[in-house]
């Protein structure tokens, strides 16, 4: 049958986009981070939307299971095929056009294989801004995105991709093709199906175009390098900045100390931009698009904030390249943990009112698990989203420290969900978290999954073991 | 049956929360527009989610059919039962508690029975703003403004109803209670299930209670009313705003002459804020969560409009008393109507580049179906949706130009369909447009919607006849 599948896969896309040799297969069958490595009968690469829905109307009339994927940039294996071999890896990354733009709408129109970044171009060379800004942007893919609801650092002001997405182009678990791709801010016609799609990693249907947000460009901005003493002044500095400026108001990052010692100690070209050291920083970003200083009103805020002694020092940038000088202590943050040893991982979420009690009880309970542990809790303050990574003790042996990750996610789960927060803020729930997840829900909401997947998936041929 | 049901639902709310005298059960049971009438085996009043809960398992028990209500305010049918009396009315009018606000993360967690105007006190009591803002506002109930995703005057800074949930308790089909009343703005935990009870009209669950976003209360508030020649420059007028204010433009309204007339002829207190007359107006909108004068950039918005010739003239309002005159002008655009005779009503959206055209084929199309009637569109500029109602012609029989309301849905809806629009921008599908929604949509879509529906509604027993 497999011979017969792949010929008829050939077909469709031709021989060259039907990948069977190890060798090519091996980089969609990898991710990055390494934790997931799986096989696959096939990597097919189709270029259209009609292609999509060929190829899915074959793997299920062959009820072969399919596992879309876009960048392979994701973190928890929803991209990822499982070891027995049995499924065909559908790569949406020939899929590249950006299909319209409608600058008066603020739309536009793209396939779901198109980078976020080249997205962020497009719009831009459109005097118009795509506000959604992540680490991988270079290669993870607008499907991919969609796929995950995924989040970043601009999300306070903009929201998650969620609120980025206005219509949907989706191949179906049948291969029929639904036809969602609408520019309406207003639809109340029946019920809101794109939202189905959007952070179900790809287990009910493929994304395959997008009708996408487009929000007026900055023309001005204002950026703001802040030392403070702990994540409870934070999150008074942030309240001050969103009362102050409102939806102006487009960064608020916390980072700790030992972060930007790791950031110092490994990166190239940083620096301190502060005079001596702080317990906590805060990364501030105001933005408007207008032609406006807004240097006055973030020196409102930071003065007030001296003066109400949440603020020990700060530091504005005097220009793009400051500015890019900050925001490189901040991206590099993940990056340098790698040369600390083993880091445990958790992206967790919290009402933001319970974010600073959340990072100290946290950084206890880690310390509990493993003495001299070195936690580096770091994310997007204004989104309760922390990006909880605990570094092993210096000398310890990394081997035996990941093997506690476990103990320690669970661990730090607890006071997750004592806070009421969630276990995967950004990242999705994938293969790492799905039998986590049939663990903290409330079987009510498990059983409410289920039935959806079995509504528009009944055969469970779309990325099995993934989510539910 | 039905004695052992009532008595069951009265040892669940009490005997007086179980109507079933036409006298007590009649406002229940009428649309305010007169258009739907319906009849009830009894009206509920449960005062808990619990009894909700436990309403909805006797009805499951017993296949009666249930239609939820809130406010009663909708315009669709959408919560009057059918005429074949079976169905049981579950009133939420009586769960008023506001649970909890948490000023610092952000949010307020209601009941569904809360009034619009009630959550939009509360926040204000605590400096916060709950932004959702429409015509009923007094007497439509949250639960109900999530079952139907309502828009109204501050979306295009603040989004839809949809926009404003971070979290819902719901009652489902066979009884059970669902708990998802978190306060995260970010949460990848498996499908977005809130999604689906968003604008599902009580077909797939009973919403009992909110988790609301909050905003920072505005502080400034700039408020003009503008004369100029057309749609087309109301839109470059917006699209200036937009570019220039961003998120800080909170409503761009526009109205046709006609409709000031109407307002100036029946409205009381009313008198024309310009000097001449103009065939169109727009009433726009800027305001900050900062103490600062939006004077200036008004004027700027306005000094660029006018020489580009967008805008003919133009009024800020001086002062809090005058901005309220603005906005009366406008708010009584709907109801003046009445005093003119018979309207048939479009609640439409299109691409808000589209727009113009749209607005200016739509009253070509209605003068050729009916001859000297006399469209008033008018609506939410920034959004694409407008409310394209059509007043009889002067003298005309009312009666028999309200015959014509299928012919004339017909002709605009194709101007809507031509410019990838929707027949129904907030006011939902109801009873009154489910025919029309399996017409418009294509089958896929429709087949996608049952789907789901038989999944959380396997017996259909939740407003049968809405929707799907």
């Amino acid at each position: 049958m497999s011979d017969t599948l792949l010929s008829r896969l050939a077909d469709v896309v031709g021989d060259k986009n039907v990948l069977v040799e190890a060798g090519t297969m091996s980089g969609y069958l990898t991710e990055e981070r390494g934790l997931y490595t799986g096989t696959a009968l096939a990597i097919v690469r189709p270029a259209s939307t009609e292609e999509v829905s060929r190829v899915v109307t074959i793997c299920a009339q062959e009820k072969v299971p399919v596992v879309p994927q876009g960048g392979n940039t994701g973190l928890v294996g929803g991209g990822i095929p499982d070891a027995t071999g049995r499924a065909v890896v559908i790569s949406l990354t020939r899929m590249t056009a950006v299909r319209e733009i409608d600058v008066d709408t603020g739309t536009m129109t793209v396939d779901a294989g198109v980078t976020l970044q080249d997205a962020q171009h497009h719009a831009a060379e459109h005097d118009r801004l795509f506000p959604l800004s992540l680490a991988s942007e270079g290669s993870c893919t607008v499907g991919g995105n969609i796929a995950t609801n995924a989040g970043g650092t601009a999300v306070v002001a903009y929201g998650n991709m969620r609120d980025l997405v206005l219509g949907l182009e989706v191949v179906l678990a049948d291969g029929r093709v639904w036809n969602g791709l609408r520019k309406l801010k207003k639809d109340n016609t029946g019920y809101d199906l794109k939202q189905l799609f959007i952070g179900a990693e790809g287990t009910l249907g493929i994304v395959t175009g997008a009708v996408l947000k487009l929000v007026p460009a900055n023309r001005s901005v204002e950026t703001a390098f802040i030392g403070l003493s702990s994540p409870e002044k934070a999150l008074a500095l942030f309240r001050r900045a969103r009362a102050t400026a409102g939806s102006g108001l487009i960064a608020c990052e916390l980072m700790p100390r030992i972060g930007l010692d790791f950031v110092l100690a490994h990166g190239s070209g940083v620096r301190d931009p502060l005079g001596g050291p702080h317990p906590w920083y805060v990364l501030l970003e105001l933005a408007s698009p207008a032609e406006q200083s807004l240097r006055e009103t973030m020196e409102g805020i930071l003065e007030g904030a001296i003066e109400a002694e949440e603020v020990d020092d700060a530091v504005l940038s005097e220009n793009l390249d400051q500015r890019g000088v900050f925001w490189k202590l901040r991206h590099l943050l993940s990056e340098v943990q790698k040369h600390e040893g083993g880091s445990i991982k958790h992206d967790v979420s919290v009402p933001i009112a319970s974010m600073p009690a959340f990072v100290m009880e946290g950084i206890a309970v880690a310390e509990s698990v493993v003495p001299d542990c070195r936690p580096v809790p770091f994310g997007h303050m204004g989104d309760g989203n922390i990006h909880f990574n605990i570094s092993q003790p210096v000398g310890a042996d990394k081997q035996a420290y990941l093997a506690r990750w476990d103990e320690m996610n669970a661990a730090v789960h607890a006071v997750v969900a004592r806070y009421g927060g969630s276990i995967s803020a950004e990242h999705g729930i994938g293969r790492l978290k799905r039998d986590l997840l049939a663990q903290i829900k409330e079987p009510v909401e498990m059983d409410m999954m289920r039935r959806v997947k079995a509504a528009l998936d009944p055969d469970g041929l779309f990325n099995p073991g993934v989510v539910v």
